[in-house]
């Protein structure tokens, strides 16, 4: 299901992927100008081959929020192939001078040939919960920091929100809907990072093509404007999509567009849309004037600025599916995840199998965190619920071996940890559905699960 | 300055535009399914040749703004143009049912051939500004609509916010870097509506290259950690570019870095950057200890989750620069700005020379808008200053004829209104100094002009 039949084959090559729209040859320059001088000021230093561990995490979740979804890992692992530094953008950064020859050299054979491990998509995280770590040496490691936190960032802040959305919304399906809210290709990885989350179809047709993410649609107040009277552009509607389709009714008069609606497309009429106005007194009024015309079948779909809270109000409403836009793309609030990109470890000296020395910043002001590599697990309850973040920069304690989170992801340069969007899915309802109850009340508190330092 | 020499001159053809990494060679699945199910069921119906009017406006400000930026005209021309559907995306149509074949090839032969006017990009805008207006067929306008909002809703919304930071700096230059808080092309189309908003130059080398913006770059925290000690990496970074760098000084103790730092570069060194603590009072002894050193030329850029606020906060200290990330690329608090793309007017019937007639929904919840297409103008006082926008549907007033705010974008498909970036930073600068002094309050309050219905 997850296939489009139209699109060619993701992945199917070391070559960068070609499935337009929404791919982009190269992701090299997605990286900030300082990445590609720090490489350069390394190589004249000949620190550049060091062996180094970066760590992505956050130190906090956004306020009041239980836990961290995330979301981007195979959008990294695309950036990550697809990290090469062709002729054009080589001759930019000649031309503004960013970067000497030496490195422009050295740029030029770029591939990422280390490894990443990382929390696996759809896993919840907490702060200071190792979620990506790469290694390699210092000059192929600190290239990618940019994009792997953009990606990271974005994907896993609308994941959040999308997750506390289909915790409010129960078994009733959320329709992602806000592309016109967000950037073009923002709006893309959104939807990929919704149907994560939890959200069961679409709005965007890029997002259907690119990820095979299933593309619903209904109608906007334009079309029954075109028509010279509601009726016409219901008949026209119902005419050319079946009476399965889902009609708008709050252009004029919500009552009266109901009782037009089933006249035309009969009792199985597919859904009504509601998109302004007191939801929970409509939704109610026109479900009681459907059961009155017979179309017991009929669904009620509401949109119009919802988020998590407004989706748990309707709980006892009579709604059967909440389209979702703005308040999904921009995070619910919390548009970014904050997450940064360490360097916790790096060899002791220039050669290859020299040492490694956990590292630190150490000035005042709270932005310090601890050195080393970490490992992380989840322990559970004594009824399997979890119970606290395990993180550890020593020895895996063997009773914790087996409840390790990271997974391998990229080994020497070779992309390891592809899946299809559908286990992120999964996986992620089965992580929410791991931890205490809390986890699911809306409320603003403390993240659900402690997180211990071994 | 602003043309990249190692890009390929931008829109020189009617072609896709080429320019990796950051375009796209169609828009064209930019799209919510609706769009084109509503396509099909006017095509049947016989009413998708009706002439039509769709304008984007919006019905408020984020709460306590004074004024709206457009920003993203540039980029909505880049998208109209490239917006066409290939035997791919035909495919995928196909494949997923999402229309019928008539439809379909309606869609293969598709070229936007109405027009476009519109403010032009950089101008201010409050709530009711006709921003845009779309023009033609209701089928080749409609299919516009997600394309248009997603680039108009993400561009200014940041242009808001850096016009903002812009007035707080004052004369100090604003860095953007704030492309790993954001999707990885939003990063980048953040940087352009920076630079128009008011912002000097960006870390994110695809804007540089894409847009000809000028990148700049410092160091991070890695880079000191993964040498044996500060002087090292100092060392290294002057040794290799130049005593004209800038140091990143908080990784230990800030004292004895900018110690370090001025004694390895000599009082010729171009900056330090402190990205953590307190920014007000580490300015001003970073500041005396640099004097004292010598290195009175020696400037100092901070950063670390700087907003408006924060950089007015820092107004009376020895700041040079502020380098600006999350709160930029997110809107400051609103990452979106609620524009809305509605069909205002209609041919009356289905002959091309059919009069137009005003169309608005009706139901009530809040969401009904003023029918017809509306033209504007900006009143000035007897002093030159901005006094009130003036919106009307019918015939212009003859004394605002000379005070008209909208401008040819696209005339019969094709662009008339491209520009350099360059002129839409200057034409918004323009437009902030002409409105009242009240416009620079960083305090919440009304929207600084009021908005007159003629």
């Amino acid at each position: 299901m997850l296939e489009s039949p139209g699109a060619p084959p993701p992945h199917d090559s070391r070559q960068a992927d070609t499935g337009l729209p929404v791919s982009v040859p190269s992701t090299a320059l997605f990286t900030d100008q300082y990445e590609l001088t720090m490489l350069q000021a390394a190589l004249h230093a000949g620190t550049a081959e060091r062996r180094s561990s970066f760590e992505v995490f956050t130190r906090r979740l956004p306020e009041g929020r239980r836990y961290g979804v995330v979301a981007g890992t195979g959008r990294v692992l695309d950036a990550v192939e697809n990290f090469r530094f062709d002729e054009q953008m080589l001759g930019f950064l000649r031309e503004q001078h960013v970067v000497d020859e030496r490195t422009l050299e050295w740029l030029a054979g770029y591939r990422f040939r280390g490894d990443i491990r990382g929390y696996p998509e759809g896993e919840v995280y907490f702060p200071g919960s190792p979620v990506l770590r790469v290694e390699g040496t210092f000059a192929e490691c600190v290239l990618l920091e940019t994009v792997i936190l953009s990606i990271l960032n974005h994907d896993s802040a609308v994941a959040a929100a999308a997750s506390r959305m289909a915790v409010a919304a129960g078994d009733r399906p959320l329709i992602e809907m806000g592309a016109r809210r967000t950037h073009e290709l923002a709006a893309v990885a959104a939807s990929r990072a919704a149907y994560i989350g939890g959200f069961a179809t679409t709005s965007d047709l890029a997002a259907g093509f690119r990820y095979g993410i299933p593309t619903v649609g209904t109608s906007a107040h334009s079309f029954t404007l075109l028509h010279d009277s509601e009726r016409d552009a219901f008949t026209a509607q119902v005419d050319s999509l079946g009476s399965g389709t889902t009609l708008l009714v709050d252009t004029y008069d919500v009552a009266e567009a109901v009782r037009t609606a089933v006249e035309i497309a009969g009792p199985g009429l597919g859904a009504v849309r509601i998109d302004s106005g007191d939801l929970l007194l409509l939704a109610h009024r026109v479900r009681q004037q459907l059961d009155d015309l017979g179309a017991h079948g009929t669904k009620i779909v509401v949109t119009s600025d919802l988020d998590e809270y407004a989706i748990a109000s309707l709980a006892a409403a009579p709604v059967d599916a909440y389209g979702v836009g703005t308040q999904l793309v921009t995070g619910s609030g919390h548009p970014t995840c904050s997450m940064v990109y360490k360097l916790v470890a790096r060899a002791e000296a220039d050669e290859p199998d020299a040492p490694m020395r956990p590292v630190a910043k150490r000035s005042m002001g709270g932005k310090s965190s601890a050195g080393g590599a970490k490992w992380a697990a989840r322990t559970l309850d004594a009824s399997g619920v979890a119970e606290a973040e395990v993180v550890g920069s020593g020895e895996v304690p063997s009773e914790l071996a087996d409840r390790l989170l990271q997974v391998e992801l990229v080994k020497g340069g070779e992309v390891v940890g592809r899946e299809p969007l559908e286990a992120a899915r999964e996986r992620h309802r089965a992580a929410v559905a791991g931890l205490p109850m809390s986890a699911m009340q809306l409320s603003r508190g403390e993240p659900v699960l402690p997180v211990e330092h071994r």
